[in-house]
C-alpha cells in the first residue's frame, strides 16, 4: 500500500491490478477462527461448517439433508446412522444459540414429518469453552436461555473445548469424532463452528498495526500514520475501547464516517497536489446514531452529546429462540428508559421487529415476513438445492 | 432388474443396495442432448450451461455476474471484454425463447443499472438448427415471436447449428468461440444449451426397449413384457403416438396412472404368491384430464370420452416474453371454444395465470407472484450466491 495504491486481485482469474485512492475505507470483516484445532480447517465444508456467509448456510442445509437421506437407508449400520444424526454446535454466542434453537425447531417440527422413524436417534450438542452461554448478556438471561436449551433436550456442555476432530473407522464405517477437552468424545455428522473470529488474509498479511486480530484505529476510526486518509471500520477494526464485532457497531461507524465525509472531509481538497503531504483536518461535531430507526433520528440530538470522535451507542442485545422465544438485554443499553431485560414472547416481538427494520432494503422487509409466514404455515422446505 | 428388484446406488457414498417392488413407475426424465458437439460436454458448467435443473439456473446466474464483474475491470483487453459480454442461447424451443427474452430483460433493465458503461458492448445471439423458432407453435405466432426477438436487437440465426466450441488464445487472452455450421464464428462468455433431449444414464444402460431415446410403452403406459407391473411416464417415456416431452403430458400421465391404481389395480392382489406369474388385468375406463384446474374437473367427463387407455389432451402451448408479452397457441388444443392464437399482453395474462395455477403447491402460488411483484418494483437482484 505504498503511494496510496491498493493492490487488487480479481477473484475469478487472479488478474492483478492496482487501484489508486484518495481516501481508503477498510471494511474487510473477520473470518471464523479455528484456533488451530486439528482437522477443523481440513474438514471445513465436509463435516465442519462455519456460519458467516450465505453459502455456509446452504452448505449446512444440504449437509443436514444428506445426513437424513443416508441415515434413512435401510442398509445403514447403527453406528453410522447415529453419528449422521448427531449435530454439534461449537460456541455459545448469540449466533450459536440462535442456530441451535433453529436447528432444534427444524429437526423436531419439519424433518420428522419426512423421516419420523429417525426422530428418536437425533442428538443435538452445544459446546462452549467458557463457563456460560451468551457471555455478553445479563446473567439472568443467559441462564434462562441455557435452561430453555436443556428443556429442548439439547446437550449443552459448558467449560468444554473441542480439542480435536478425528476420522476413524468403526466396523468398516468411516465416522467423524469430536474430542473434547475433558477427554470425552462424540461422533457427529454435522459440526457448526461459530466459536470466534480471526483476521481475514489480506489484513493479516498487511503491515497495519493490529490489536487482537483487528486493525487498530484511533477515535476518529483513522488508521495511524495515514495522514487521515485511511479508515477502518466494522468487525475488522477496533478503537482502544474494544468495540464488539457486531452489525450495530459497523452500522454506526459507517454512518459516523459518512457524516464526517459529507460535512467535513469534503471541504478538504484532497486532489490538490499541494495537500498531498498534509494531514486531513479532524472532523467537527458528529451526532451519534443511538436510535435504531431513521424516523426517530431527531431524538439522537436530544439524548446524546455530539463530538468529533466516534461514539458507539449500545442499543441492547438480543438472541431469538425459534418461533416466539428469545432474550433481550437492555441493561447496558444507552437507550433512554428502563434498563430492563426481557425473555420469552415479549422478547421475540422485540427481536423480530428490530430484525426486520434493520434489513437494509424495503424488499427484504417485505420478503422476510413472507418467509416467516410461509415457514409458520407450511413448515420449512427440506429439498436440496 | 431381474426378479422385480431395482438396483440402487446412494448418490453420496455410492452405497449399492436393492429395493424389491410389486409395481414400478419409471419417471426418470431426460437430460440435455449435446449431439456430441465437440467440447460442449467438457465445458459444461464452465461456459456452457444446460437449463434443466435449479442448480443450472444458479450456475447461469453466477456466470453472468462473473462475466459482468470481469468485463468491468478497467484493465481488461477489448477482445476479452466483448467475448465475456456475448451470450449465446442454443435452441429455438419455448425454453430457449423464454430464457432469451428474460435474459434480454435482465441485461437491459437490471444489469445496466450497475454496469451502464458495458451496455453498448452486450451481444445476444440465439441459434436454431431448424428453419424457425417455436416449431411446435402456429406459424403466425412463431413469426411474431421471432420479429419481437429481432426488435430487441437479438441476433437470431435460423437453420444454423453449432458445429463446435473452441478455446483459443487471442493476444494472450483465453477466449471461447462458437463455430457455426455456416462457417461463421462468435466469441462468447455464456452459452445456454437447450437444444434437445437424450436419455438419462440408467435408462440408456437398461435393456428396456427404447423409441428415439425414450422408453417405449403401450397405450396403458406399461413397459412391454412386465406383466403389467412396470410403467413409465413423463419425458422419459412415449407411446407410439409420440407424446411431447412436456409437463402437461407428465401431469396427465401421472393422474391417469393414479386413477388406474386407485380404481382398478388396487383390486388385484399383487402380494399373493399365486398371482406372481399372472398379468395384472387391464384397467377399466379412466376420464382424461383435459381441464387444467381441479375446480373444472367436472367438465372433463362432459368434453371427453373415457377409455381404459391413456389419452393425452392438448391444452394449447404458451411461451412468455419477459414482463407482459408472449404467445399462446390454442389451435391444436382439445379445449372447447375458439381454436385461436394470442400474442402480446393478452397472452401474458393467460401465461401467468396458467403458470401460477400449475405451481404444485399453495406456497409456490403465494411466493411466485410476490417475486414477480418484487422484480417488477425493485428490479432483479444481481448478487452472487
Amino acid at each position: 500500500m505504498d503511494e496510496r495504491t491498493v493492490a487488487c486481485e480479481d477473484l475469478y482469474k487472479g488478474v492483478k491490478f492496482d487501484v489508486r485512492y484518495d481516501y481508503l475505507c477498510i471494511a474487510g470483516g473477520m473470518k471464523s477462527n479455528t484456533f488451530n484445532t486439528p482437522k477443523v480447517a481440513e474438514l471445513e465444508g465436509v463435516v465442519v461448517f462455519f456460519l458467516k456467509h450465505l453459502y455456509h448456510a446452504r452448505q449446512i442445509r444440504n449437509r443436514i439433508v444428506e445426513c437424513f437421506e443416508r441415515a434413512s437407508n435401510y442398509t445403514i449400520p447403527v453406528v453410522q446412522r447415529d453419528r449422521l444424526l448427531s449435530f454439534i454446535v461449537v460456541g455459545g454466542g448469540p449466533t450459536s444459540c440462535e442456530f441451535m434453537s433453529e436447528l432444534h425447531d427444524f429437526v423436531t417440527k419439519d424433518v420428522v414429518k419426512w423421516y419420523p422413524e429417525l426422530a428418536p436417534h437425533i442428538k443435538l450438542t452445544l459446546v462452549e469453552a467458557g463457563p456460560g452461554i451468551l457471555g455478553s448478556f445479563d446473567k439472568a438471561l443467559s441462564e434462562y436461555y441455557l435452561e430453555k436449551l436443556r428443556e429442548m433436550d439439547i446437550d449443552v456442555k459448558l467449560s468444554t473445548a473441542v480439542s480435536a476432530i478425528e476420522e476413524r473407522y468403526v466396523d468398516g464405517e468411516q465416522i467423524t469424532v469430536a474430542k473434547f477437552g475433558d477427554g470425552t468424545e462424540q461422533n457427529f455428522g454435522v459440526m457448526v463452528w461459530s466459536a470466534g473470529l480471526s483476521p481475514v488474509n489480506f489484513l493479516e498479511k498487511s503491515n497495519l498495526a493490529m490489536e487482537r486480530g483487528r486493525v487498530a484505529v484511533d477515535n476518529y476510526l483513522r488508521v495511524p500514520n495515514s495522514k487521515g486518509r485511511v479508515f477502518a471500520l466494522g468487525d475488522c477494526a477496533t478503537t482502544s475501547e474494544s468495540l464488539p464485532p457486531t452489525a450495530t457497531v459497523a452500522e454506526q461507524s459507517a454512518l459516523y464516517l459518512a457524516d464526517c465525509f459529507n460535512n467535513y472531509h469534503s471541504k478538504f481538497d484532497v486532489l490538490d497536489k499541494k495537500n498531498d503531504n498534509k494531514d486531513v483536518p479532524l472532523p467537527g461535531d458528529v451526532t451519534p446514531y443511538l436510535m435504531p430507526w431513521n424516523a426517530l433520528s431527531f431524538l439522537n440530538k436530544l439524548f446524546c452529546d455530539s463530538s468529533p470522535e466516534f461514539q458507539y451507542k449500545n442499543r441492547g442485545s438480543m438472541a431469538s429462540m425459534g418461533f416466539g422465544g428469545g432474550v433481550t438485554d437492555l441493561k447496558k443499553s444507552d437507550l433512554p428508559g428502563l434498563k430492563s431485560t426481557m425473555s420469552g414472547q415479549a422478547s421475540y416481538l422485540v427481536w423480530s421487529s428490530t430484525y426486520l427494520t434493520k434489513q437494509l432494503s424495503l424488499q427484504n422487509m417485505i420478503l422476510i415476513p413472507m418467509y416467516w409466514f410461509k415457514a409458520l404455515i407450511f413448515g420449512r422446505d427440506i429439498s436440496r438445492f
